[in-house]
């Protein structure tokens, strides 16, 4: 049997050309040097890597690359989700002649499904992928998984195991109690680095952080420090990679701010290919300094030329708070945080 | 100039045939029909015609068999959107070239994108497109168009309208109020047939109904005798289509009960590429049952075999109501409706 | 029997003094002016009547001040909701001595109840009631009454009507047929002025609408004007009325604008008792010059002293538009429109 | 400076006499029992003591019985939130005078407030209050409070904490972020059980949770075992304390589960004030009969007569956890989860 999926998997950031195309060298680049940092695994054509901006081509051709970049060095979660059951069975099948470790499905997107619809189409593809499934809970995007199909498709030994972006703990628990009783080789992976550490303390196996594409050495060492039992010195530095989170996250269309951030540490990923409005280019120059500021702090980049204004808390004197805090308000306030 | 679009444009269900592929035969068929039965013009690709379930190639050769059934007969609205602006753009272009009268396109799917970034990605269409361009709002499942946007995305002559499926009576008027003083030839459709004649009494230029697909001559009347201010007739007839309406939508995962329906008409339509559990299967049967009862009041079909019950509205009498009902409710408290 | 309630029932915003005290006084030469100006009702303690921020005693004087000026001249539909079903009954009884011609209760706030827990409470009181009542279904701040609800509910004699506030035409169609056809006698009012004229068309009896606090000469037009099946014109004073609604609703905290446009009929209302921020004060300045505005387009009142800027409905032209855009697009992102 | 609120509060349950009365000999029983239990401090009046369910006189003598009963033993947080700024500054008045520590003040209900209006309410008490007021956060029932608010309402001395029932542990993070650093004696408490080991752990003072009033051992058990840095056991008995949470919160209308679950430690605390349907007083026979299950679990109480269930976390053999399930399913489905 193959082993357990633990510890951090890339939701890996696109690469591309001054013409929007994939920029080949760069990825493959960029990728060698994440599992030259330590990460556990790549998990490519997440929503981190925009998947469904690229074209089917697009999404072979990065798997493919990243399966060839880790060379089994580390494993690789293929991001598997096509249009309908056929189409996505046929991605399993190329991604596991690929090499990838396991492939990751998103739960329906586009049209809202009721939980019986979720488990009828992950049981479709549970009983003919040749290649193990991890499932894919994002419920501010796509059709949830609920506890009760998370339980019954435990029963399937093609699903091995679920990221969930939600960043609930409750919910990450109600999944651990029902499912591994059953499946103690399940695995449970968050989304949701803000709250890393408390989710491996209540037995997540790993997580897929978009912030490992900006810090995989830190997000690392957060994975390690929670499993030596270094509680204090791991939540210290939780307080401090929630800082970086939300100044990539809230300012930014997601995932703006983690291209931008990555892009400090010396990779040109090139425009995304969401356009922008000239007000967000101009706001984007402004974020990027503060971005730039916080990953000074950790001594990944130099600060930039212009200072550093002090980060107080006070949101009086703070300005990089109030950027912050304004766009966290909103969101708050749309009921998605 | 060419001509604004109005009245009713069908959303129309895709044909598939016993291996899920593109039935094309009856697909034509179902289309010739639609234009003999009076509708005004044919959209596929739009979310009816299940576009997000669907290959890119299958759905430019769905566009391709549209354009040549009408044949000019009525003008095709094109669903267009693709992975990105690059992609929609080349949509763009081969519809012009199959001889489409415009394309619709979803706004961005997937992420939630803030207003900024949705006028964005419009304008960037506006600006490039060979063809003119309706907005299509469905902020149920995709990121929302405000009225601001609207407003601006009105200043480029490619942008002729908007299909709103939103079913807000006071939004839709906030996009005419806004919109019509500067552009009286913008089109305003609804997607909400639930409340077409209202919406037409405001100032709507037509609908875009997937209940058209079923009944095709009782919305092409709705319209005709709202239009010729019939209004207490048409909204006689509103309400038995509401009640039709509900029938399909409610019970069913979308768009099941309107091909359930339309297969009742005489057509074959296959399975839908979104699995069913087993209890899904068997309750269809009970559904598929209370439709026919209400097409067969309309004197669309047979009665079925075994009778109708009667609709009393007497929810201890009335199973038909009980079954809408209880998906109803379970809707409400999801806070779709 | 009593005769059905029909037209346009004012929801009374409530005048205070210069301590926060209930100005009497005042409150009565407004309720004798609206009566004057031809509103069918008045309905003490509704939301607009901010019936939570009084006290139980308050609460009690307002109606039956309400019913003193009321003299029989028009019938009181008075807010009776209270903390539990006993204190509620307490009210009720209280405001049949009183005159009133029915209560309204809300459906129970705070906690989210279930349809069943709703049905549980609204029983408890038609059975119990020794005055008419009125169900009043508000989702954005109470829990929400669903259709089987309601259509039960409609079985007690006690139970005269619903009030309905969410705006929602297709929800209003579906309570009009499941309970005319068994209670022809029972009343459907729409609280959302924003669509009066359509929810009028489609078979609603009346309306409890906040604006007829401001222009109540012009709600009765409203509702005259489609009863007579002047339709073209209501429809186009709908849309004059709706920009003043969203001018009184959107830019200020809820029932602030209403009660500011009110004032300016010549009533002295006093501060609201929820506090205002020194930024929310300033606004307020600049706000209700719009609202002047646009009353005095209505030949309500005079114009502000400064002038008025045009109303183009460009949007970069026009700053009333922006500020009711502005608040408009953040609460279409949170979801509330 | 009195001390910082830290530990477990139990926001208590009301006893209901066979009328439906405040039974003031079983409620002193219980509190006292409460507090022989362990338990760090009584929190009278919050959303499990039903406080808009209860007459003002009811609530400001709920408070004095808790005073008189804690004697001093513990500090009482007395929920003082009425119907606007003065009547509750007139609670505060009132609880200081009663011998309580603070008070916890609900942010604005019913109507849903921006956070300008937040912060002006809250002001008004800072200013005002004669005792220490603690803010009170659950954006289910009541208008949020989100970060920024928090920090400011951090500089008046007056505000000594915040109780946030959201569960979601990076929005408490951001709290402590912004406030922690300028007022270290700030209490950070949480109002979900369901996360109260993570929530201790990124640095919560205490909890006010509603199982307390059940198990009052346990909850403190729960708080010093992590206090303590006993992790693995806390968070062995954090899973099992969940089941028993989502066993009384989910199927159950709040706060109804608890109350019957505290009913068998051997209390008599009557029917809530929300009338039950027929069919919801028939469910919580068999619900009831599973929380017995949990609790006999537990050693708490004797195990039904007719036995229990095992419990298999598997769904096809566990009624208890279908039960479960299924509720927490709709609730999910509602967002509400």
């Amino acid at each position: 049997m193959a082993s357990k999926l633990e510890g951090i998997f890339t939701p890996t950031v696109v690469a591309y050309d001054d013409r929007g195309e994939i920029n080949e060298a760069e990825l493959r680049r960029f990728l060698s040097w994440l599992i030259g940092q330590g990460v556990h695994g790549l998990y490519p054509n997440g929503s981190t890597g925009e998947f469904t901006r690229l074209t089917l081509e697009e999404r072979r051709r990065i798997v493919k690359i990243t399966c060839e970049e880790a060379r089994g060095r580390v494993p690789v979660l293929a991001g598997a989700a096509e249009a309908n059951v056929k189409e996505t069975l046929a991605a399993c099948e190329l991604y596991a002649g690929y090499g990838a470790r396991a492939v990751a499905i998103v739960s329906p997107i586009y049209y809202r499904l009721s939980a019986e619809s979720v488990l009828a189409y992950f049981t479709e593809i549970a009983l003919h992928s040749p290649i193990d499934v991890t499932l894919y809970n994002i419920p501010m995007f796509a059709s949830p998984i609920d506890v009760p199909t998370i339980r019954k498709l435990a029963e399937y030994p093609r699903v091995i195991g679920i990221k969930d972006s939600s960043g609930d703990l409750a919910f990450m628990m109600r999944m651990i109690s029902a499912v591994r009783p059953v499946r103690p080789d399940f695995s449970f992976l968050t989304g949701w680095e803000a709250v890393l550490v408390p989710m491996l303390l209540i037995g997540c196996d790993g997580g897929t952080n978009a912030s490992s594409n900006i810090i995989p050495e830190l997000t690392r060492r957060l994975f390690e420090w929670t499993r030596a039992g270094r509680i204090q010195e791991a939540m210290a530095l939780q307080y401090r990679i929630l800082e970086l989170f939300d100044a990539m996250l809230f300012p930014f269309e997601f995932p703006n701010g983690f291209r931008a951030a990555a892009e400090m540490r010396g990779f040109k990923l090139g425009r995304s290919r969401q356009p922008l409005s000239k007000t967000q280019e101009a706001d984007s120059v402004a974020l990027e300094s503060v971005l730039k500021c916080i990953l000074a702090d950790f001594g990944m980049v130099e600060p930039p030329a212009e200072g550093c204004a002090p980060r107080t808390r006070n949101p009086r004197e703070d300005k990089l708070s109030q950027v912050v805090f304004e766009v966290m308000r909103t969101l708050e306030e749309r009921g998605i945080l």
